[in-house]
């Protein structure tokens, strides 16, 4: 298995995946700032590995620390620039606020490094064994044979550090039953293709590449099981924030009559947000949209609305498979 | 305006669109193979501006003959190798066909030159004027201002040899009643991005582009007046074949209660078909999927599934516009 992050001894080497499926690159993180400029410019995505790689940003920002005292005021700036980040997937934001809490009366850097270092390696463990239960939660859900699954954008091993949580639940149901995972593009940055369908080859589930408008036409075509996505946020009525492209999928389940599954693990909920109205919407650089992998697809003044995430109704959510149990509307977390 | 193909002396030219939006340059066709494969490539590409470029290909055929007998036998050869360059829109097929009757009983060369020549300009007046007529009964549903708009490929001059179909709606509509168009940016082929959001900017419309995956999100945080598309076939029935992504376009404005246009000459409708199941769905290659201008965005065994167009069912299209009049379900044609 492909490992997305890894502590090494005191630092961190990330798995870049802004240069997938073309080169398999490991970078090493030794600094705070350079984890932060990781995480914006997308060499480490996904929920559940944001929220990894924001402790582990903090427990390098600790070992930065080289002043005599005011280690609480250096390191509350550190964290918040780690929050600045990105803004949409929770697990990022609950990850520093469990580190602010744990280290809330310690004025030791030594002590808080050997605090954070092992809620980072908590939180790996967690969300290791996480995705395992969350595969097995959402693998009892099919029994048929010939499944054909959409997913969307990677939610595989590169978005977490385990076997992923959509796709965690793919690679969790016997590989005999399936028939074709088809895995949208996931315009603009491509994670589906560059990095859905690399892992899928890898493991050896039979799989095709669509383009993002495809997905009327597969679903009419071909008896679609399920669609199966991650998420980056869940608000307490089911709400589910995730990649752009998810609630155009949603809308199109509904219309076919086909089961729409959430799956991630409960570091996703977001219970401070009633619905997904309060959710903060990342609003990316226009230079994605008019690009394709670095070609350029648009005139110089093309104007862009790129929005990185959409949030998807809890009503069109079949059931949130977590590493705790199957949900099923109507929501309430 | 842009001019798709012109009639130039004895050959024609056309604007080399897989150029665009970089460069715009234009090509001399001399030859019926030459104007097979520029169809092929899609150097040329839309419904109406395919019934004309086979047009004008059988008229360069006609000019190639240099034998002294058999002259039928040649040219309905050249005629089949011109349906056999793209099956989905009807417009090449109707043109070849009407070219057959034309000169059924014609064994002069010189007298079928001139015989197609007229065919091939009456067409184009034609479809200017079918253009205009559209965009006049298209507009007149739009009443209000601060007009949201969206839609997908090109439909534009490039598409056809007039102000376009769905895009001659939009450019017939008032400027200032249009508050903004989002233009799909239509992968693979990228029609959207490439195509339409340079005619819109040429045009001075207020246009966005985005990713084919935003249509829910946009649909729900923005008053959208309507989707507006173009065809490359419509059966008896009122199905409609059109670019790969209009039929998960129309099951979306269907979900948001969105009106959804469909906007083609009459010179699309096949009659010949009940239903929309039986038009012919061309399969492009795995490559236009897995990378975009050359650059790669999967890995090699990437497998794809690459419909070019998608059969959206008469029942999702609140009214098909024509340039004879407005017709709305249930169709009969």
């Amino acid at each position: 298995m492909v490992k997305s992050l890894e502590i090494t001894g005191n630092y961190v080497t990330i798995l870049d995946q802004t240069l997938l499926p073309h080169e398999e690159r490991y970078i090493e993180i030794h600094t705070c700032r350079e984890m932060i400029d990781a995480i914006r410019r997308m060499s480490i995505r996904g929920a559940p590995a944001l929220g990894i790689a924001a402790t582990a940003a903090a427990w390098l920002a600790v070992q930065e620390f080289t002043g005599s005292s005011n280690f609480q005021g250096y390191f509350e700036q550190q964290l918040q620039a780690i929050e600045d980040s990105r803004p949409t997937a929770v697990n990022l934001f609950t990850a520093i606020a469990h580190i602010r809490k744990t280290i809330a009366d310690i004025d030791s850097p030594a002590e808080a490094e050997s605090r954070i270092l092992d809620c980072l390696r908590a939180l790996i463990r967690y969300e290791i064994n996480a995705c395992v239960t969350m595969g097995e939660n959402g693998a009892k859900l099919f029994q048929h044979n010939k499944l054909n699954i959409l997913t969307i954008c990677n939610t595989g091993s590169l978005a977490t550090v385990g076997i992923g949580t959509a796709l965690g639940v793919i690679r969790s149901i016997p590989r005999h039953l399936i028939d074709t995972v088809f895995a949208l593009e996931t315009r603009p940055k491509l994670q589906g293709a560059r990095l859905t369908m690399w892992e899928l080859e890898k493991s050896g589930i039979p799989a095709k590449l669509i383009t993002d408008g495809m997905v009327a036409d597969v679903m009419s075509r071909f008896r679609i099981a399920a669609c199966i996505v991650g998420a980056d946020r869940i608000a307490a009525n089911g709400d589910t924030a995730n990649k752009i492209g998810t609630f155009s999928l949603a809308v199109q389940a509904q219309h076919f009559k086909i089961p729409f599954y959430v799956a991630a693990p409960e570091t996703t909920f977001d219970r401070s947000l009633t619905d997904g109205s309060g959710i903060n919407i990342e609003q990316r650089n226009s230079s994605e949209v008019t690009s394709f992998a670095g070609t350029t697809s648009a005139t110089e003044n093309c104007r862009v609305y790129n929005p990185a995430f959409d949030v998807t109704p809890a009503g069109l959510i079949t059931a949130i498979i977590t590493d705790k149990e199957v949900y099923r509307a109507p929501y309430s977390f």
